[in-house]
């Protein structure tokens, strides 16, 4: 197994996912090098985890047509994982053949949904089925990559309504089971609480303590920054965030329309630094980053201290 | 002293800012009409507490020119409070004469700041000319209101950075000393923090246990939830929220700039009903309401919820 480890330099770990879960769904195509150019500024603004893109079927996910020569656009860096999710065996055999041309992400995603509504209508295979999926995706892989796994809506199913802990405990079970050491805890539509992200991690870490949880909410209710907060309380160190807060699943109303996004990167860092909470990130060029997301994007994003600026408290810092 | 408490039938105490902290500066004059109608469906749908105006300088902020014609044009309802802001001795004493025509407002707040650089440009008095306002509002008011004290740039200030808490600890204990059993904690520009809020209201609770806090937050860099339920969990009950999370100051840039509305109210009593807090607020009639206040102002408000729903959790209890 890969090692899994908070750097000495920071409390928290932070994934940058605006290349891959913040653009899955734009509808206009980033080009290639302005991508590449993202993912390769976000490792050097301090992000040591970045989601960079997707093996997916290009016919599908247009967006990621292009994963292959991303990947091999990007410098290597020191430290830095760069993250492809792989959705069936055909995408984790393109990794294992990027990564042996020397180009390729160090760290592959597999998705379980806890619900099995969810799964039938967002992986098109039951529960049962995508865990065999996921255990031929485990074999393939071997130890060429850090695996995380994810398990989608883990805090409430839009379907489904809520979702019995017990569920997304057999996942996070079923994954260590398979050697994959860290496991994030997917509230896809936006449905997590403070009350439930304590009681989900709690159950968590006194069951599969050898497990590391990763923190990936949606801000589609504005809850993204108090459930990081609620999480990290309960002893989670890694997040996932998107710049901007872009991400999710516009068009679906039954994902509930309106707002569908990640939580906000430039928001929770200055929602961490102000409160003493290290995040490796540099604050400095935080903002910068967060105005160039923007302009990929050409429109204003969500992100509330790109408008705002950062806390008086976390500049004062800066300046000294 | 008027009675501060919790109804039987809610955990939690909201106020809704919409009329007065959420209009304070737009530009565009609201109908009398349109804002007593509004107000009066706050308290129908379940606000027991809220702001309907302010007796301020009708030169100075035009939005509350209508003030007395506005508080007259309500129906009384019993056990609620409507409040009205009161900057100086003479907007108490038309508050005194409205109450005395039977038309007034049963609530009125008096303000002092933190900071003596935020009291020097926002009153345009220092702290201690201020405090010698205050205590001639107080004495004027007399018992024909319960009277609201608010503590403003309490977890930082725009041009000082941070605040003692002994300054606010000060207010607190000044306004107790008058009598004053309920203090709001504004957390003016958005600089607050989870970790703020519970070593402030934890001092204020040990040291000043007779005074009532009210958490009175800022979403300029998206903490507004976070902090309300950091202030939750210290204990607090009371919060002031504004529909759309409209207020603040738009054009100053020494506040900001950028986002500078309250916490949104439709977000916050999802987030409340989601966790199971009884807010008393009528759930099926919440999201309606925003509606109403962004047709109010015409515009797209801030609102999560309004655009993505109620969460699939609480919409469930409705139809049950």
């Amino acid at each position: 197994m890969f090692p899994v480890h908070v750097p000495d330099d920071r409390d928290v770990v932070l994934c940058e996912c605006f290349a891959r879960d913040g653009l899955q769904h734009e509808s206009a195509f980033v080009a290639t090098e302005e991508k590449a150019g993202l993912v390769d500024r976000f490792a050097a603004i301090g992000f040591t985890r970045v989601e960079a893109t997707s093996y997916s079927n290009p016919k599908l996910v247009p967006q990621f047509a292009d994963a292959s020569e991303l990947l091999a656009q990007l410098p290597r860096r020191a430290g830095a994982w760069y993250k492809a999710t792989c959705a069936n065996l055909r995408a984790v055999e393109r990794a294992v053949a990027d990564l042996e041309r020397g180009v390729g992400a160090n760290e592959i995603s597999f998705l379980a949904s806890a619900s099995e509504s969810h799964s039938q209508r967002n992986l098109k295979r039951s529960r049962e089925e995508q865990w065999d999926n996921i255990r031929q995706m485990r074999e393939r892989a071997g130890d060429f990559f850090r695996i995380v796994g994810t398990v989608s809506v883990a805090f409430g199913c839009p379907f489904e309504g809520r979702v019995d802990p017990r569920q997304v405990l057999h996942d996070v079970q079923a994954f260590a089971r398979l050697g994959i050491g860290l496991v994030a805890l997917g509230d896809t539509t936006g449905m997590a609480t403070p009350r439930d992200v304590r009681a989900l991690v709690r159950l968590l870490e006194a069951e599969v303590p050898e497990v590391t949880l990763v923190a990936h909410f949606h801000d589609s209710r504005g809850t993204g920054l108090v459930n990081c907060m609620a999480a990290y309380e309960a002893g989670v160190r890694y997040f996932d965030a998107a710049f901007g807060g872009v991400g999710g699943h516009p068009a679906a109303i039954a994902y509930g329309g309106g707002y569908t996004g990640n939580v906000c990167t430039e928001d929770l860092v200055n929602l961490f630094a102000a409160q003493g909470i290290r995040t490796g990130i540099d604050l400095a060029a935080l903002l910068n980053v967060a105005q160039r997301c923007e302009k990929a994007l050409q429109r204003q994003l969500l992100g509330h201290v790109t408008r705002t600026g950062l806390s008086p408290l976390v500049a004062a810092t800066l300046s000294s």
